[in-house]
Formats: structure tokens, C-alpha cells, sequence
């Protein structure tokens, strides 16, 4: 069924558009009677419904015409659905392992119906809240991103593709701005949104307001994300975007997905694992004191990027031959000169990935939407404490970023 | 006249196409006996034609579906008009006194109708080998490039408004490819059509085809030129795209434009200065040894940048509460955190401009396009001498251009 105006579907009306989309129908056998419809959407945004009967399941995701978490009077485009399932689509052949398939998009009633992620799937924050091991995390989500950012780079693309691409996703508009505003700009400036665990962290959310050197950086790194089109990444990639199990590994939500720096994507995930680290004094207690799993995640934290490191180089060595137009054949096919650039390109990449991560870490802390890593924590004192460690790593981290030169580094640091 | 195909033009159809134009034929009074048309295009890609009348006169300019310097054998998008056209407009709204005038544009015959810059305009580049003093030289053409790139920025635009435009001219593509090519990629490795003055410079070509750290920067300098859209950038910004008169400043061509890193247009202006400073010992003789001169161009190098420097933080103050999205007021106007950010944006700014200017030297003297500087000079040996003295300039600027603090130093240096 292609609808021919836009209009927000409830339980019911969805019941009527599955019944005319055969290719979500067919998803559940046809059979009406036994079907469960169950609206889940706890992110920020949408609303996500889970369609459930015992043939078979899938999952509506329908974007409305503001933020559902502020309301209508955040107004956003809801375009970002077309972006959304254009990039799961994109991400998904190229890394089918880890994104849900998408059965079905209907544009003008910006709705995409993809896999239903079945139980055991969580999403990872909560696992990580829950102090869950997921043993092939590191690998799994250091292929995803290797490959979705190695393929669609000039490492791998030449000019006109690129630029092809560039163009489209500069659409994304208004999701960009949301993230320069909450990321970029209102944990440094005075902002209605903002909030943090006050009184406790009144003094510390002042002095990220009132810091030079931090504001100085953020201003380098907002450049580069509003102005470096280097990969399509996924935008949001916090491991609230991540669903798991022991033994599988998902990435969602990649509403915020346009042309930009690679060093967004790495910086969101490790910085967010970085978060669940800080977090656990507040989650231990006389059952548990959380050592082992704080070890745990600073080893996630390691095997993340250096697998990634492995991963993404092991393409470019694959592809040396290929289409990619930034590192000619007849120029760089010298094994030291390779490797010489390719030392250059990743430096620069983990330095940007730590200034990202950390900019993603403070604004989780002062700014408007938090992490229930800390949220969880009840007892507010504690909360606080945990989250100034948090924030005061970040901060050093955002200044000292180009000092690191291993991740090894980084992780001796915390 | 709005022509329903392509068709290139020769001076009998040009007349007939004028007579259907109305916005042409008046400029020349719709006086048609004493018309004189001349064809000029001396560049590398175009056909141009002047059309004069005692009433009045105007250039005609038309792109062909191939590169006319080369031949058809090396196909050009000519939809480059449309580009060229669209920044000549722009750049001319924001700059007027030093962008000519576009009377006319017919999309479909990739054709523009504009300002005859009358004699004693000539090119810059002429006027540098005949060793003539332009006083108004680096005032003008310090306050186009401040202009045009200050306010295509994100220092003066909205995301929102900078994303439309970066993904409109994402279109011009095939002009980016060339220049890809013929700066970051040609000169770097073998192919049939670099040239330089052989013997002589056989060796030296070899070294830079051979030097393992110059590859690394101009990759660097590559993935910039591709990947970062920082203002509406001319691109093409040499010695050759500048007409003058003593008092006059004329900046034509833009063919090239798309949204591209600053320090590409800034750059390749002071980098052809270098070259026509380096020119100069092959131009001397017994009745001008050029030192004068050539100390009239190490000026004229350091007042460009110095006076963009002043123009371009003066217009970053004036609007520093301006729509411009980069640096939000609240955040960065307080008066020694908008100096500091201003002095890093700068200092980035001008290590860009060396680099860029240093891989358009090395590109101009063993790539395929040389310019009329060197070439101008009859006795091979001498040619030689000159280039190889500015060639090993400008590899040690590719190469060091980060700790240059100033362009008195890089002066100092020449």
C-alpha cells in the first residue's frame, strides 16, 4: 500500500495498513487473529511498535513530525525516516551480520517495518547497567563499523559516488542540527535543556560553561562534523542503538546518519562504554562490587579499537587495488609508503574518535538527554560522584586527545 | 533566446544567436553593422569570445563538452557553465568590484554573456612577467578572498542553508576530479601527461614521484580538497584567473567553484605569486635586473595574507552575532575566547594556504598545465634553474609548512 497523504498511526489504523502492505503480511502469514500489536518506543524520538503472531514478527518504526520526548513543540523533520531506511538498507548490505533487515518503507507515511529483534535482545546500555558479558561485543561491532566506514569512503568509492552520496545526505539537515546543538553547543552555553544532578554538579556544569580550552576544542570538532564529509555514519552510535545477546550483535536507529567524520561513530560507542565504566560504583553492592565487569569494559574499550584498527586496515590492504580514488594505486602501492599513510590516517582517526567520545560523554552529563547508566543510580550523591569522574576524564580527554597514542593509554588514564 | 539544444557556437551563429537575445543585443545599442567579434580563449578548457561596438560591448564565453586544450579526446562536463555562471553571481553579490558582471546565461547552450574587461585590463600573470606594479593589487584581491569565502562559510551561513549549498555544488564534480588529478594525483606518479623541462629537471620530476613524505602531505592535502566543505571556494584562484589595471582587480573563471577548503583559493593565489617571484631572474637583462621587482612580489605575498587576515577577522567581528553557526554568540563572544578561537581558526587557515600553494607550484612545473612564467623563458637551462629553485621551495614548504607562524617568515625563507 502506498498511502497518499502522512498521518500517525495508532494500534488500530495499523492493524488496517499491515492488512493492505502485503509484504508485511505476508511477514506474519496472513493470519489477523492471534496477532499482538505492542508500542515500545522508549527513545527519544519515534514510536516503534512490535507486531507479533505465531507466524512470524516484525517491527513498525513511524516517525512524527517533532521529538517525542520534548513534544510538538520540538519540531523535526520527519523526513528523517527516508535517511533512516536508506542507511539501514546501505549498512545492512554491507555488514548484514549486524543490522536488522528492512521489509518495507512507505516515504510519505515515513514508517519502515524491519526485523524484530526477538528476545534475549537487549539493548546493550541495559546490559551493560546489568553487568551482562557479551563475549563477541568488541568483535562484532568493530566489523560493523570497519566496514560501513571503510566502504563508504574514498578509500573505497571514487569522487563521483562520493559526491553523489554527499549530496543526498545533506537532506539530513535537521537531524545534524539537533546534534550540533545538544552535542556541540548547549553544554557550553546556558540552555533551557540542560540539566545535571544538581546541586551536587551546579559548580561543575558552570565550569564547562566557563572553560576556554574546552570550548576551543569543541569549536574544532563541530567544524569537522559540520564540514568533514569523510563516511556515511551512523550518527547515534551510543550503545542505546545497540541491541544484544551472548551471541549477536545489532545496531539501530540510524536516523542521524549522514556524510560525516568517521572518528563521530568510534567516539560515540567508546565514549558511551566509557559512561557504563564510571557508572558501575553506582551500581555495586555487597553481592556484587562490580570489579571484574569494570575490568571487563575497559577490555571491550581496548578489543573495540584495536579490532576496529585490524579490521579497517585489513580492508584497505584488501582493496588496495580498488575503486577508491584517495590513495591511488600507481602512487601509494609501496608496502612502507602504505603503511606510512595508512599509521597517519588512523592516528588522526583515534584522535578524533577520543575528542568526539568525549564530547559525547559531557553532554550526557550537563545536557539534555542523559544515560540511564547514571539515571539508574538512585541515590543522587552518589550518582553525582560517579558522574564527575566521568565528566572530569572526558574533559581532560577533549584536551589532552592528540597526547594518546594507544588505546592502551587511554585506558591506564581511566 | 532560450535554445532548445546544445549547439557549439561559431562567429556567424554567435551573431545570428545574439540578434535573438534581447539582454545581449542591447548592450550593443542592437547596432549590428560595426559589430566585431573576436575569438580569445587562451585558457585551457573554453571558447571566448569578444563582442565590440561603438554602443557597447560584452564577452561570450561557452563551455564544450571536452577539455580544449587537450581535445576531444578528454571529455569535460560542460555543465561547468553552470557553475561558473552561478559563483560569478554569487562571488559578484558579495564582491562586486572584483567579480564582473553577468549580463546573460543560457543553460542549455552552456553560455554566459558578461562584462568586457576593457583594455589596459590584462591577465595578472602577463602583467607579472612584464614586471609591472599593480599598488591596489593585494588590497583587492585580499578583500575578494575574504569576502567570498568569509561569507559562504559556516562563520556567516546556517547549517541549514550551507548544507543546500554544499550539496548543490557536490554537482560540479568532474572539475573537482580534474583537479584531483592534476594537483594531489599526476604529478606524483607517471603518466602521459606530465611534462617538465627535460633534461634538466628529469631527476628532479623522478625525485617527487619518489619522495615518500611528500605523498604523505599531499594526501593530507587531498582528502581536505575532497572531503571538507568550508566555503564556495573558486578553485582556481592562479595568477591566470586575474585580470588588472592599475587600479582595477578583476577576478574571472570560477568554473571550478564547488565547497571546498578555504586555504585552496588563498593558497593558489600566493603560491603563483612564488612561481612569478621565482620567474623573475629568467626574466631579467641587461636593463632590469628585476630586484626591485621581485621585492615589489615578496611585498605583495606578505600584503595579500596579511591584509585577507585583517579583512577576514574584521568581517568575523561584524557579524559576530551575525546568522553564521560556527561560533554561536552566547558561547564564544567573550572578547580574549573570540581572539583565541579566531587566532587557531587562522593558524589552521594559513598552514592550508601553504600546503595548497605549495602542490599547486610543484603542479605547475612538472604536471601537465605550466604557466606562462616559466615557459616564457626561451633558454632551457635558464627555464630550468628557475624552476628548480622554486620547485625546492615549495617541497620544503609541502613538507614544513606547520611551523611557518607567519608570512613574513615564509618570505624570509624565499
Amino acid at each position: 500500500m502506498a498511502s497518499s497523504e502522512f498521518k500517525p498511526l495508532d494500534e488500530k489504523s495499523l492493524i488496517e495498513y499491515i492488512k493492505n502492505t502485503p509484504v508485511l503480511s505476508n511477514q506474519i502469514g496472513n493470519k489477523f487473529d492471534e496477532l499482538k500489536i505492542k508500542e515500545v518506543g522508549d527513545g527519544n524520538l519515534n514510536f516503534v511498535y512490535i507486531v507479533d503472531s505465531p507466524d512470524g514478527s516484525f517491527v513498525i518504526k513511524q516517525a512524527l513530525p517533532y521529538i517525542r520526548c520534548i513534544g510538538e513543540s520540538w519540531p523535526m523533520s520527519k523526513e528523517r525516516a527516508y535517511f533512516e531506511a536508506r542507511t539501514l538498507k546501505e549498512h545492512g548490505r554491507l555488514c548484514p551480520e549486524h543490522v536488522p533487515e528492512v521489509y518495507h518503507f512507505d516515504h510519505t507515511m515515513c514508517l519502515i517495518g524491519m526485523r524484530y529483534l526477538e528476545p534475549p535482545h537487549i539493548i546493550l546500555r541495559k546490559g551493560l547497567i546489568g553487568g551482562f558479558e557479551y563475549p563477541y561485543l568488541a568483535e562484532h561491532i568493530s566489523d560493523y563499523m570497519a566496514k560501513t566506514l571503510f566502504y563508504t569512503s574514498l578509500l573505497y568509492l571514487t569522487t563521483t559516488e562520493h559526491k553523489r552520496v554527499v549530496a543526498e545526505f545533506c537532506g539530513n539537515v535537521e537531524l545534524c542540527r539537533l546534534t550540533e546543538q545538544v552535542v556541540f553547543s548547549d553544554p557550553y552555553r546556558v540552555s533551557q535543556y540542560n540539566h545535571w544532578t544538581s546541586p551536587f554538579l551546579d559548580h561543575d556544569a558552570e565550569a564547562v560553561r566557563e572553560n576556554n580550552d574546552l570550548k576551543l576544542e569543541i569549536a574544532e570538532l563541530k567544524s569537522k562534523f559540520c564540514e568533514r564529509s569523510q563516511a556515511l555514519i551512523h550518527g547515534d552510535l551510543h550503545t542505546g542503538s545497540v541491541m544484544v545477546t551472548s551471541s549477536s550483535t545489532q545496531v539501530i536507529d540510524p536516523e542521524f546518519s549522514f556524510y560525516g567524520p568517521m572518528g563521530f561513530d568510534v567516539g560515540a560507542f567508546i565514549g558511551n562504554l566509557i559512561l557504563a565504566y564510571f557508572a558501575q560504583d553506582g551500581h555495586s553492592d555487597s553481592t556484587n562490587d562490580r570489579k571484574s565487569y569494570k575490568k571487563w569494559i575497559l577490555k571491550m574499550i581496548e578489543d573495540t579499537w584495536n579490532l576496529f584498527y585490524e579490521k579497517f586496515i585489513a580492508l584497505w590492504d584488501k582493496h588496495k587495488d580498488g575503486p577508491g580514488e584517495a590513495y591511488l594505486p600507481e602512487i601509494y602501492n609501496n608496502p612502507e609508503l602504505r603503511q606510512l599513510v595508512q599509521r597517519k590516517f588512523m592516528t588522526d582517526l583515534f584522535h578524533d574518535t577520543l575528542g568526539f567520545g568525549a564530547a559525547k560523554m559531557i553532554r550526557r552529563i550537563v545536557g539534555v538527554a542523559h544515560v540511564e547508566d547514571f539515571e539508574s543510580i538512585n541515590e543522587a550523591s552518589k550518582r553525582a560522584e560517579c558522574e564527575r569522574k566521568a565528566l572530569e576524564f572526558a574533559k581532560m580527554l577533549l584536551k589532552n586527545r592528540r597526547k594518546f597514542d594507544s588505546i592502551n593509554e587511554v585506558v591506564a588514564a581511566m
